[in-house]
Formats: C-alpha cells, structure tokens, sequence
C-alpha cells in the first residue's frame, strides 16, 4: 500500500505558539481509512525546506503527499511556490479558481464583511498555482485547496486554518480517497492488562512475530511501574472487506489472551 | 546559530491515537532561550527510519538533536539502537546508569511498587547505550535520558512519557543548554490590529524587509475576514543581551506602528 507524508507548515508551530492538531486529525482520518501515515514533518515558512521536503517524499514514492499550511495571501504564505519548486512546473493563475474567488468576494462585500472585493495581489497569490493543480473548493474560507498528480504521487495543499482544512477534506477530499489512495479498511482492539510493561514485552514480541501486519503497542497510563497497562492492537488493510480485517485481527487478539492467560498476568478489559 | 531538530518516535503518533504534545512543549522551551527550532519529525517505530532521519540531521549540521519516545523496555521502543546505528557506535550496557536502575528498582520494591526487580533483559535495554553515551537522570520513570556528542552535532534522547520528558528536561538537561547550544535570548510582542490579511500582507513585508532576523506573524483568529487579525513580532538572537534583543525588536515595532498608522489600519492592543 502507497503511504502518506504529511507536511505541517509554518514558523509559528516551530515557535511552539500554535499547537499542530492538523497532523494529529489527518492521521486519524487516514488510519480509520486503512491508510498508513509514514511521517509526519513540521517545518517553516522557508521555499527551499519545504521544496525540499516534497522532493525527499516524492523520491520515497509516497501515494500521497499532504501539506497544511501556507496557502493564504501573506509573504510568508509559500506553499504552492514550494510545491512548483519541487515539481519543476510553472506557476499560473487557475481560471476555475480565480472564478470561484471573485465570486466569493463580490459575496462578502454584499453581505456586507468587505468594503472592497477586488482581486488585489495577495488575493491573487491563493490561486496561483503550480501548473496542472486543480482547486479543492474551500467552503468556509478563502483561498482554495490545490491538488497536482505527479508520477505515482498525488500532492494535496490545504489550508493551516483547522477549520479550512477539516472542511475542504471532508467535503472536496474524502469522497476521493478510495480513487486516490486504492480501497483500504482497518479494525481495532484494545485491552487493559495488570502487568509492567517490561513483563508484557516478550508476550508482545510473540505476537508481532506470528502477525507481522498487525500493530501491537503498549501504553503506560501512569508513571507508576504498578499501574495497569493499556495495549492497543490494531490491522489495517488495503483491498480487503471488513470483516476479512476483523477476522485478522481476531487471530491475533486471541494469541495474545492465550500468552497472557499462560503467563497469568490478568485482563481487566477488552474494548472491541 | 546552530539549529535544533527535534524527532516525536512512535506508531502511536502517526496512528493519530496520541497527540504529539512533547514537541509543541520543547518548541516553547527552545524559543524562550533563543534558539531555533529548523525542523520536527514524528516516524514510527522503525529502527531505519529514525537512523535514517537523525542520519540527515547530522548532515545539516544540526547543533542538537533532541528525540523524544522509544527508550522504554519493549520490544518496540528502538531509539537507542537507532542513533548507535546512525553513529556507526557499538552500544553497550553504561554502568553508571545500570547501577541506578539497580537501585530504583530496589526502592520499587522496598516501597512494595514491583515485587521482583531484577534487571531483566528488557529492562536493561533501558541502560544499553550507544558508546560515549551519558545518562541523564529520570526522577520519575526507570528509562533514562542519554545525551552523545558527535562531531559538531549533540544527541539527546529523551522518553516519550510527557511526565518523564519534561522532568529530565527541566532536572538535567534545561541547566546545560548555554553550554550545549551557546547562550541565547529571546523577545516577543504581540499587536491586534483591525484589518485583513491580504490589507496587511505588504505591510509586514516592509517590516521583515527592514529586520531581517525579526519574526512577524499574523494569524486570523476567525475564519470572517473581516475578524481582526492578531500579529506576533518576535526576535531570538544568541550571544546577546536581553536588552540588546529587545531593543531590537523595539526598532521593528516602531516600523510596523508607523506602517499602520499611514495605511489607516486601526492598531486595537499592543501586549508586551
């Protein structure tokens, strides 16, 4: 299954002023989906790192290729100038796009949000994009999503703002996905045992080892080395139905109650 | 400067079932003595990846290296022979470090916390170093930090555990850093000013323009366009005074005043 990198741009995350909750969000979308994010990366406002950053993706062949970030009229708003840097590909003005944004100015001026509604340069910026991008529309904002196939790799630009970017994914992209990215479907278990996580280890090894798919993880919930441990098991699977990744997933749950049944170490809950 | 990048290690982030809030928290710590953020990264538990990372965070010259996540017990904590691997170092048990896990695990029992505190093979994972290694003290969890000097370049590997991150952070390391990164310091103002972003745009480029090391940001704090936009101006500099830096950041926000004032775009709050 192509992976996913996701790229959250912008100094102010560096800075530690804004907390990025955009990666965070798009990663439990794409695993509810069955996709696999294989790196997340936070960068700055700077052309050359975030080029940088898509070419080092696109050379590890990622199936999709998302930043946030970057997309509105300021200076230091910079990403579809990275994205045409690491495409090699003009600039140009996006016509449907263009369109859909004169529209929506000649909107907020008659709602009475602007006194002027002219396309100046910085609006202008928003649909410039890298040639062959296609507008993702925006239905709460301004400047429009972007999305540009490249080779194997589909790149999609949306906006830092969490709510943009929430809106354009789940009204422009979602319904997209399964075209974009191939059919994928993913099933989760968790269960509470009372042990350490150093008595839980080799049981877990055991696990991974006989299902080398399914992803096995541990938290500690406390710092208390007593305290109970919570261990998530989940399969995600492209090209398969549900109930073929829930009957995975249930091989490996019930090798793991049978390890953790013969090395008495007890169960306290099960979500399924 | 030299730069700091900072690697999140853990499926678990890129699953999007934890938040990765321990880069947002270093983020702020680094900014407020002045240094400089370049990059975050957050990849799985994979031993290739993450060498394959701090190998190219090497190749920038980065001055610190800070991952956090991966140093616990289990099987698929992997931090430690992940930077041995990218260092090319042999890792071996550190005994300084051995003989306090000996001893926090004696305490664990006299407490009546664990009944059985030998040093099993995965718990002594937790004090396998990569060579050159220095503990640094946990006073809350077993798994201690390391810090590795390599060339130009320091590696300081911390635990996931936000509680046992931030401890080590603020006990051990945080009184260091003027001798690891060079002294630093680091000023800040914020203005609310009532305007768009795109009326702005050319403003704040006249500003970075004339303050180049400056930092201006504006966020739109709704997604109406009208809302007022909130602008942080923020300058880090290391080898200077604090009142060198805030001098300088002064000379800045004079400009962007004066700047404001001749566009007729209303300034609603200064905080210093």
């Amino acid at each position: 299954m192509a992976h996913i990198e996701i790229l959250s741009i912008g100094n102010e995350i560096l800075l530690g002023d804004v907390l990025d909750t955009n990666s965070y969000w798009l990663c439990q979308q794409f695993t509810r989906r069955g996709s696999r994010v294989r790196r997340v990366v936070q960068v700055g406002d700077d052309v050359e790192e975030i080029a940088g950053e898509i070419r080092a993706a696109l050379q590890r062949q990622a199936g999709l290729v998302l930043t946030t970030g970057g997309l509105g009229p300021t200076d230091d708003d910079l990403t579809l100038q990275a994205v045409a840097l690491a495409l090699g590909r003009p600039l140009g003005e996006n016509e449907e796009a263009l369109a859909a944004l004169e529209e929506r100015y000649r909107l907020l001026v008659a709602q009475g949000f602007l006194s002027d509604g002219t396309i100046t340069p910085p609006r202008r910026k928003m649909v410039t994009f890298p040639e062959g991008g296609e507008p993702l529309t925006n239905p709460v904002g301004t400047a429009p999503g972007v999305l540009v196939r490249h080779g194997p790799t589909v790149l999609v630009a949306l906006p830092g703002v969490p709510e943009e970017m929430r809106a354009i994914f789940e009204s422009t992209l979602a319904g997209r996905l399964d075209e974009l990215l191939g059919r994928g479907c993913y099933a989760e278990w968790s269960i509470t045992v009372g042990a350490g996580e150093a008595a839980l280890a080799p049981l877990l090894r055991q696990v991974v080892r006989a299902h080398p798919d399914v992803y096995v993880k541990s938290h500690a919930r406390r710092i208390d080395p007593r305290s109970r441990i919570h261990v998530r098991v989940t399969l995600s699977r492209s090209g398969q139905e549900r109930r073929e990744v829930q009957a995975g997933l249930e091989e490996a749950l019930q090798d793991l109650l049978r390890a953790l049944e013969a090395a008495r170490i007890s169960v306290e809950g099960i979500e399924r």
